[in-house]
């Protein structure tokens, strides 16, 4: 029993570092299979098909995002308006770790496989298309709070400007990915506190 | 001759499209050459790889969008602001075009080849980088405009600025393909506009 969670798990890792860097179409069940150390007889055992596997790395990556981002959105004792700014800035780190782990930035698995993946793989995209809702979701919950609290401008707290300042994370991760340079984030939260109109901007 | 050059902007425009909608990896010189009609044997007397392939594609993409850009950007006799936002709010129409052509939103070649291409491709992340520079170029050159006809904020003509505004459209075509949804990007402009600081917003 022990194996053979273990096995499902080194699939699951091994495939999101290679999604993630290499992309979907390069990257096939017999190397995610070589990586994870697992036979691939037993690959079949645990998941139907590559699609089905990158589905279930998609949640397991979001599972763990969400967790970081509810822990920085939620964290007690803060104005919300200084939660908002730490997620925000965290971005520059992050990606400045996936380029010491992986020798470049590798930018965001899921926005990397919105970009790639063609239209027949739809479930894919669905969910993907799901995630960037929740992460939607999250920011205007907390911009409802910095407008409450009346550090951002009123009616900042609506979907529309939650979702543009979700994209311009997406667009600046894009740029730090391709001219593999972190800093370009530090731009990122400048910008976004004026989309905001927090106070001062 | 007139044949030999129809050949090569034949493999040009079918790797075009297949980029597009389906990806790099999952596009083999093979398929290119049996969507353009070409030999394999002739791809190689025009192109030394799908990478030099893909370099020209990016090139001459960029060269087509680059003039409608421009065509918008410098039309004349008409206020900076309105024609920032008409290159900010066409993007719904070319989205909605990729969708009837293709059978669902294509989205931005550069911005898939940029998520896409893991690092060892880096000519073509190179290129890429570069004519998203230009883009930033053109876009605060026009706030330039705007700024001293006095329709932006004061300020608003830094590069930091452009390089939002031209994030945040990358990002929300992001989200058009994802949800296979042009109409996304109808919320494009008004977020934008307040990142520009537009009088009224």
């Amino acid at each position: 029993m022990g194996r053979t969670s273990t096995a499902r798990e080194r699939l699951l890792d091994a495939a999101c570092d290679l999604l993630r860097t290499r992309g979907y179409a390069d990257v096939g069940v017999a190397e995610i299979c070589a990586r994870a150390d697992v036979r691939k007889g037993s690959f079949y055992h645990f998941f139907e098909s590559k699609q089905a596997l990158t589905l279930e790395v998609v949640d397991a990556h979001w599972h763990r995002q969400r967790a970081d981002w509810l822990a920085t959105l939620r964290a007690p004792d803060r104005p919300a308006l200084a939660r908002l700014e730490e997620l925000f800035r965290s971005l520059t780190g992050i990606q400045r770790a996936t380029q010491e782990e992986h020798g470049a930035v590798s930018g965001c698995l899921l926005a990397n496989l919105a970009l790639e993946l063609p239209a027949q793989e739809q479930p894919v995209r669905d969910r993907l298309a799901a995630v960037f809702a929740e992460e939607v979701d999250l920011v205007q919950a907390a911009l409802a709070e910095a407008a409450a609290e009346g550090t951002v401008r009123a009616g900042a707290a609506d979907r529309d400007t939650a979702r543009a300042a979700v994209a311009q994370m997406e667009g600046m991760v894009l740029f730090a990915k391709v001219t593999d340079d972190p800093a370009v984030l530090d731009g990122l939260w400048p910008q976004v506190s004026r989309l905001f109109g927090v106070r001062g901007n």
